[in-house]
């Protein structure tokens, strides 16, 4: 029986879990009503046409992501670093028409120097953090914009964004690369070099960025080994500049598989192990844990 | 009297202008017919849609550009690198069922080792020669894809591309950033700023891009701070791995003013003068050397 929502509210995406008291799902659903396409009176009735016919007594509705922003449902304002992942003293209550919805919008991570933000992924840190409580290390969230976060005692103690996955985004799809790079081939040399070119020489991105045309117009490189090149050459760049999280670290990554099998293998081919870790369950853990404590507060 | 037509044929723009016997412009005119929009039959009606109506006799047609790519209006094959900008006698001529026109494409050059290309810059480079027959030093093209090229004893000796134009333009306009850098607003001193730390730790370039979002958003920086600092880390870390072109060199711009000042004001905080040209001029100025050569060859 479904007592409780846990969601993930992103920018083009709506994901719904059905949650029992126990903690299992009893369903999941999804919609593309992601906050970028709403306004503030559109999230409710979004909400309630996944599922609305599925509601009886109130329900609580634990919410994660973007609707928590200032153009979003309700805005969840940032909670500063050094900060545990915030849980539901944090959240932001939202009143609904429908009077058998009780919505708390999880807040967000800031960080002033260098400014930073983070949305949502606080949450899938907070589900680590739940099931590894004595982690103390890095956890990397490879995704349209990376982050690499500095976990100890239990504290988000410094993070660092990277537009690497837009980049690729923009890139193989609306760049002039988008014919030499079409298609889901993958070539794992043509990427490990990449990656070893980005590290070693990150400068020269935009002009070796243009050398996968050239590269396709003049030597026929093939779709397979220009798609793994960008990503080499972009992932590369970024663990230049992320060395200072990394170096000598335990670093955990969440997020999507095959993006996370690449930094797995660019990493690894740094000498540094990885732990992999399924992000749908880090994100409903991290949820789990806020309605934990929303049943702490209402006891 | 309109003796030949001078054509620049670019991936989104046709310009054509008519020229006199002694070189001076007759008419100017452009459309958006573009050879990424055209297929090859395209071609010919596009140009005559423009200036059908100015033919009388056989004219002949100099045309630069994309127009002589594989997939363009005819392909004029690449010349390599070390070479003179390439001339009348490496153009290629193209039939064409008006029996006014007398088309010549003029080839692009290519460069094996790093693999590049370029079309349509070998000929403002040939103009610049025409007007600066000693000129010894290095051409820096700011554009889409910004070329820096190498300049000795008349000949193109190397070049680099870079996609520093391409990267502002994506991210800029359909990035996560294209709120925060709306409008036409610049700040030089945000540019400066950015173009020495884009210098000096291009790794980082795309951690800054999201901080440039996170301080939007945290500490309401300015449409026109945002905007500048963007162009000036881009442009930074390709001035970073751009040093050994332009390190105690003579540097001539050849591009769009307004790209040019930006370029110009980089590198002068670099302690490098530079000298700014008229880039219709320099097309001209080349398209005019080829005609040059054709008048030779046929006399």
């Amino acid at each position: 029986m479904t007592d409780w929502l846990a969601v993930d509210w992103g920018t083009s995406h709506l994901r719904v879990w059905g949650m029992s008291r126990a903690g299992s799902v009893t369903f999941r659903t999804s919609s593309d009503a992601g906050m970028g396409s709403l306004n503030r009176a559109g999230f409710e009735p979004a909400l309630l046409a996944l599922v609305g016919d599925r509601l009886t007594d109130k329900t609580p509705v634990i919410v994660c992501g973007m609707a928590g922003s200032r153009q979003g449902w309700a805005e969840a304002k940032y909670v500063a670093v050094p900060c545990i992942p915030p849980g539901i003293d944090r959240a932001t209550q939202v009143p609904t028409d429908d009077a058998r919805l009780s919505v708390h919008i999880l807040p967000g991570v800031k960080q002033t120097s260098p400014a930073d933000v983070m949305r949502g992924e606080e949450t899938q840190i907070a589900g680590f953090l739940a099931l590894n409580p004595k982690f103390d290390g890095v956890i990397c969230l490879p995704g349209t914009h990376t982050k690499w976060v500095h976990i100890s005692a239990g504290e988000i103690v410094s993070f660092r964004t990277f537009m690497t996955g837009e980049l690729f985004a923009l890139l193989s799809q609306q760049s002039v690369l988008r014919h030499t790079v079409a298609g889901d081939g993958w070539d794992r040399i043509a990427f490990d070099e990449a990656v070893s070119t980005g590290m070693s020489n990150p400068a020269e991105l935009a002009a070796r960025l243009f050398s996968i045309r050239a590269e396709g117009l003049l030597n026929d490189l093939h779709a397979g080994q220009a798609r793994a090149r960008l990503s080499g050459l972009l992932i590369g760049a970024e663990l230049a500049a992320a060395r200072p999280y990394w170096l000598g670290q335990h670093v955990a990554l969440i997020g999507d598989d095959a993006l996370c099998k690449a930094y797995g293998d660019a990493l690894g081919a740094q000498g540094l192990p990885v732990e992999r870790t399924d992000a749908e369950r880090m994100t409903l853990e991290g949820l789990k844990a806020a309605y934990a404590g929303l049943k702490e507060t209402t006891q």
